[in-house]
């Protein structure tokens, strides 16, 4: 008989999160009844909103339940289907949590066509974080040609094609990551026009100051904290921000958030808008096939970290948010 | 030989102002040139955004300089004319600073209408304030029949309007204000729906969670600070936030931000926008239009805070810092 790991919460974290926060069980693999598509997965997205899924405080999606399988979109092939949209060797991107086999609606599942990229980019660029970036920026950020983009964690998965799209739409782009390796990459492959290493400046306001000599009109954040408190005093008038992630505040027991940001808002008449990318549900299609055309043409470049084994997976999690990750994370669980 | 007494910036304050931070002088009355327009103010404005203008910190507006006159909106009658548009004995309203008498360019006086309401109201419902309220709430806020709307200094200049404008508009209105007399006009003579009384409550919090509980979909924030803070928790998706002042930030050295309002528009996808009221400069007049029909329709109602005396500013202006002032805070320099 065939069994189905799974790694589930057994509690939940105090900061930030401990391999003792998860648990690996074992399971019978499940039959699908009407509607429901058997999925064995291939690949597991491993994002930092995760972390909030740990936490029991409200937000916009329900915590993960003390025993219950941890969430996350992963791309599997169908082993079993019964919904007349899927068929066993389909490949699709779902919910599946993070298991070897996963029970899904068909409904809520989505067909990868592997002609256009590899089918683990379902997880990235042509999938929840390269529609973040898209709609995140476009909606947003609308930026124009010749104003000043700046993107946090400019080297993840949101954040690199935040940085390509700028490009494309004509933006003086300006980067910030973590560490010469990260740093580099968004320089010379995601080719923006500056790149500041927050790990190595002592002075991280001033150097922004510096690299953005003509102030910020577009914020797109996916960091919060202390990078954000030091963008907020160069906000332009009308400035936009976009509150994507505040990844440095998942871990902290309360909330951050820095001094002087309201005042810029106010003087600047600066629009926060906070987002979730299923707020554009109705135009994902849309927006892979955009996106989907700029893979294709080259233009739009995407960096996945793989690590392989779903054992693995807690480790990696852990480390993604502590900034070890280089590019999209996925754990590779099957091939 | 007639005199004009000024009030000028001695110094600039640390934290609260002082009264030595402030010095009256004596001048001659100057003599207007061509385009000038000499007025002798009658009705003096003070607002909290003075506190700004006292700061060298950079803002929306210039700094008064040490020496400088200090700045602000005033009603006065026209003295001397050399524009064509303003004749002797014309009612005006413009920015003729804490002094007896001011010159300012024609262009930028507003007349006056007398028989809509009393002059000085052309500073409080029927100024700024009034158009701060009118537009802040109907551009950015748009709240909706059984909404709900939660004002912060809810029997201030602005809130006051802003809890009326929202009752027109068919909102649930929630208004915050210090103490038991200026509760009780905002829930008995503004009509709002609830009334919190923030220094009376122990718990703001929860007063507020009692006061909504459909949550809230649109706060019109004149404070900043830890009321701020507390309703952050409460915004429904979509919430509205209009950051139109933070009086409870402008006395302190650095500048202050709650704890949790990030994550909030994060997870709520809060919209928010700080705001000027000169951002709709061109709708002004509409706008004064519009608010007279109310006015004279008894639909719309606002409180003054009378103080006689130019030599009273400093002292006027310090007290409603601290909140001791209770509606549009004038100083009335003549009759």
């Amino acid at each position: 008989m065939t069994m189905n790991r799974q790694i589930t919460l057994a509690s939940r974290p105090v900061g930030a999160p401990t391999p003792d926060n998860f648990k690996l069980v074992e399971t019978a693999v499940p039959t699908p009844e009407r509607g429901q598509v058997l999925v064995k997965a291939l690949y597991l997205s491993l994002d930092p909103y995760m972390r909030g899924r740990m936490s029991d405080a409200k937000s916009y999606a329900p915590s993960v339940k003390i025993g219950e399988v941890m969430t996350g979109g992963a791309v599997g092939r169908v082993i079993d289907s019964r919904h007349p949209g899927f068929k066993e060797g389909d490949i699709v991107e779902g919910r599946i949590g993070w298991q070897d086999y996963g029970l899904v609606e068909g409904g809520m599942l989505r067909k990868v066509d592997p002609d256009v990229a590899p089918i683990s980019t379902a997880l990235g660029v042509l999938g929840m974080p390269g529609l973040t970036a898209y709609f995140g920026l476009f909606e947003i950020g609308k930026p124009r040609p010749g104003e000043t983009l700046v993107v946090s964690a400019a080297s993840g998965a949101v954040g690199a094609v935040v940085c390509q799209l700028g490009k494309m739409a004509g933006a003086r782009v300006v980067g910030i990551a973590g560490g010469p390796d990260k740093c580099a990459y968004v320089k010379d492959e995601l080719g923006v026009d500056a790149v500041i290493d927050y790990k190595a400046e002592k002075d991280l306001a001033k150097a922004l100051a510096a690299a953005c000599p003509d102030g910020i009109d577009v914020y797109f954040d996916n960091v919060g904290g202390p990078v954000t408190d030091a963008i907020a005093n160069l906000f332009n008038l009308r400035a936009r921000m976009i509150v994507c992630g505040l990844i440095s505040h998942y871990n902290m027991p309360d909330g951050y958030v820095g001094p002087s940001i309201l005042r810029s808002v106010l003087t600047n008449r600066v629009l926060i808008q906070g987002m979730i990318v299923f707020d554009w549900h109705d135009r994902w299609p849309a927006g892979i096939a955009q996106l989907g055309k700029f893979v294709k043409a080259g233009k739009l470049k995407y960096k996945e970290d793989v690590t392989e084994g779903l054992e693995n997976a807690p480790a990696t999690f852990i480390g993604m948010l502590e900034g070890r990750n280089f590019g999209k994370t996925i754990i590779k669980i099957a091939e």
